[in-house]
Order: structure tokens, then sequence, then C-alpha cells
């Protein structure tokens, strides 16, 4: 049985708990937040605290917490040579102050505080600076049914990087999809399919052969008569960068 | 019992002659290519042809054709006022000569030739210059199990045009995602579920709500970090393009 403390209180940290309740191998000892408001509603499940001082003893301590105050509170810790991780996509293992035994566990997903999160749909990238650190996280990891990926700091940074290309920016994408559709008054509904579609067929597919349309044809008609339709100056300087960008990929022209 | 010629041998026809195969609502008595060769092996369940003079009398003509010949081809055809249609999402219904009927049906899905498509998640898009065009299209579309939705030109032209936002520009972020972690030797297939995620997550959710990171917060740092990390100025470009548009939707700064 692996004893954890949990210190945060925001959407991984609630995910991390609840996911961890659910396992027989891992038993959250305490879970700490500097305001007790936000985890109040778990007392009668879990040993809460907002006193850094009354910290139990447990085998790992997980820092879900904002990248910001990472290094901050694992200096605050009271105590040394114990497993320290935290949870960020892009802060660095040596934030973590270096009186304990240091590593990350970055769980590649979005999550959102209300919905249900299906661990086996979130993979975990383990980082630790002494290997022997390694096995406790991967046990830890793979007990809430998550793949399970050891990397290195730079695997991680371009990781969460690559993230935001796919996540947030493909998200913006689907916002200007809406703004477009809604200026005559269409349907963004009509859309949805075919965003779920083309995020199903990389599932299997790389990127580069699933590819489709005029940029990839480099059909000028089509995407001049694109250019016309768009209003925004901006949406079009999106247009153009994005259609040069696969023209680039599939090799018509160079950039 | 509708009748049908298809017309064109491309994804969308052999989708179409599929789906309408399958149905009791619907005959396909013709399928027309102008190269007999990509249409032989459906000989033995339809009648094919290379001739436009030998096409059967039909309820409707389905166009599925490249853009570039639909009015070409329209014009060829030797009988006047048939309910003629085509199925893309860029081209004018006016194309089409105006001896016909004329109408669209555009499926607004990303077709791949070799995989199945449950057309339940093709939704068809029906425009007609003549409303009683109409209910013939719409009893053809649900005869395949698609959502339907009556539409105007203005309206499938933003369509269309959103569709390269969220499938084509969307799909190369997953390219980009791609590039940028194959760079470190980190998986791209680390990232599937989060892309499949994100998709998921806007078909219950408006994409401005969905929105979350480091340029919907505005965090100055990781946005510089992650920039310093982009090795390639175009990809640069594309980071800060998006992220603009990103502060820009969100409110904390004018474009």
């Amino acid at each position: 049985m692996i004893s954890v403390v949990i210190l945060g209180a925001g959407n991984v940290a609630t995910h991390l708990f609840k996911g961890f309740s659910k396992t027989s191998e891992v038993s959250v000892v305490q879970w700490y937040n500097r305001s007790l408001s936000a985890i109040q509603s778990y007392e009668s499940i879990v040993d809460i605290t907002d006193d850094l001082n009354t910290l139990k003893e447990a085998d790992v301590y997980i820092l879900a917490v904002s990248d910001d105050v990472i290094c901050e509170l694992s200096s605050k810790l009271p105590f040394k040579n114990k497993l320290v991780v935290h949870t960020s996509g892009s802060v660095s293992v040596y934030d973590i102050d270096k009186k304990h035994k240091r590593g990350v566990l970055y769980p590649l997903q979005s999550f959102s505080k209300n919905a249900e999160m299906d661990f086996a749909n979130v993979p975990i990238c383990i980082e630790t600076i002494d290997k022997a650190c390694f096995p406790i996280l991967k046990e830890l990891s793979l007990s809430l049914g998550s793949p399970i990926k050891r990397i290195n700091s730079d695997q991680r940074r371009v990781l969460h990087l690559a993230a935001v290309f796919v996540n947030n920016f493909t998200n913006q994408l689907y916002r200007i999809g809406h703004e477009i559709t809604e200026s005559e008054g269409a349907e963004f509904d009509l859309l949805k399919p075919l965003i779920l579609e083309t995020a199903k067929k990389v599932q299997e597919m790389s990127p580069f052969k699933a590819q489709t349309g005029p940029a990839k044809r480099n059909d000028k008609k089509t995407i001049k008569k694109h250019l016309k339709t768009l209003e925004s100056q901006h949406h079009k300087d999106i247009y153009e960068l994005l259609t040069k960008s696969i023209i680039h990929t599939h090799g018509r022209k160079k950039l």
C-alpha cells in the first residue's frame, strides 16, 4: 500500500484524489490546502489540513498546485529526504527544493472540474532525478489505470508545448469556426461530427496522411474564394498562415 | 422509391453509392464515370457507364465530381428539366446548367475512401433554388440516416470555410504537435487522448467555455518559455498568432 499526501485543491488535485480513492493499492492519508474551504466537503472521507506543520508521514507528497507556488511550497515542507513530486507540464523538476527526493507526475490531459475523469485516457509522464524513485511513481500511476511513460525534462517540455497546439490552439480554431458560421446564421452544431471525426482519424493515422482540403491540394481558386469570404482581417491572417503551413508540410512550395 | 444516378467515382460518390445500396427507399439505377475502370468492380451490382448518352431516366442525378468539372458536366447532360444536384461545399448552385432543376446535397464530413462511413455522423446540408425540389432531397438524405439541414448559399459558403478551420487547420496543428514532440524523441501517441478529449468537449460545451491554457490565462511567463522552446520560426509565428487570437477572444487585450 502506497501512502500519499495530496497538496492543492485544483482540478488535478481533485481528480487524483478521486482516482486514488477508487484503488486498493494507494491510500490518501491526508489532503492539504492553504484554504480549508475548498476541500471541506471531503473531510468525512479523508484527513484534511491547512497547516503544513501537521502533515502526516507518507511515501509520496504530490504538489498539485499552480506552477508559480511549487518552488515555495516545496521549500516550506517541514521535512526532508521524502519523495515530493509536482504535476506540472512546464515547471522544472529542479524547482522542487533540493532537500527532497524529487520527481514529476505529469498527467497529459485536459481536466475539467466537474466531468468524470477516466484515467485510462490520461497518460501519465513520469520524470525522476533518481532512478530509484521511478518504481513507486510507476505503481502509483498504474493504480489509476493510466498508461505511463518515463520521460526526461526536454520531452516533458515539448509535450506540454505540443499540448497547447493540439488542445488550446485547436479549440481556438473551433471557436473561429463558431464565429464564422454564426456570422451567416448557420449552425455550429453541423460541424461537430466533423470535429470529432478529425480527432478520431489521427488516432489511427498520422496527421500527415490524414490531411485533405484546399491547402493540401494547393487549390488556389478555393483558397482565394475563402479569403474573400472571411470578413475579419484576423481570421484572414490565421487562414493564410495555416494554409502556408500545410503547403509547406506537403511539399508543394517552400516557406 | 426514389431513383438515382450517381456521376463520379471519388470518395463522396463511393460512400453515397454504398449508403444508398443499404436503403430500401432509394435505388441507384446507374453509376456513371468518365473512366469505367474506377467503378468496374461494382458492375455486378449496378449498371455502370462511361457514356453520357446512355444515361438512364432517374428522379435525381447526383454530380459527385471535382468542383472544376461540375459546370461542364451538367451542361453536357443530354436532357433537361430533371433534378440535378452537386455535392460540393464551395461551388455555387448556379454553376449547374440552368436547363436543369438545380440543387446541392452537401455532406459535411471528411470522407476517406476505405473507412466505413456512418451517415448518422454526416449532416447533409440541402440547398435548392426551387422549394419544390426540397422534399425529395430531404427524403434521399434521411434514407441514409443523416441529420439534415436546409441552408442557403451564404450558409453553405461559411460552413465549408469553417470546415477548413476545424478540419484541415486543426489537423495541421496535430501535425505540428507531431513535429514538436518528435524533435525530442517524445511520443506523439501520448497526445492522442488529449486530441480526442478536446474534440469531445465541444460536443457539449461551446469552444469559448471549453478554452483553457496559458493564452487564456494570459500567462506571459509560460508563453515566453514556449516561444523559447520552439525552434522553427514558422512554429513560433503560428504560436504567436493563435495566442493573440485566444487573448483577443477572452478579452484581456485588444488586437
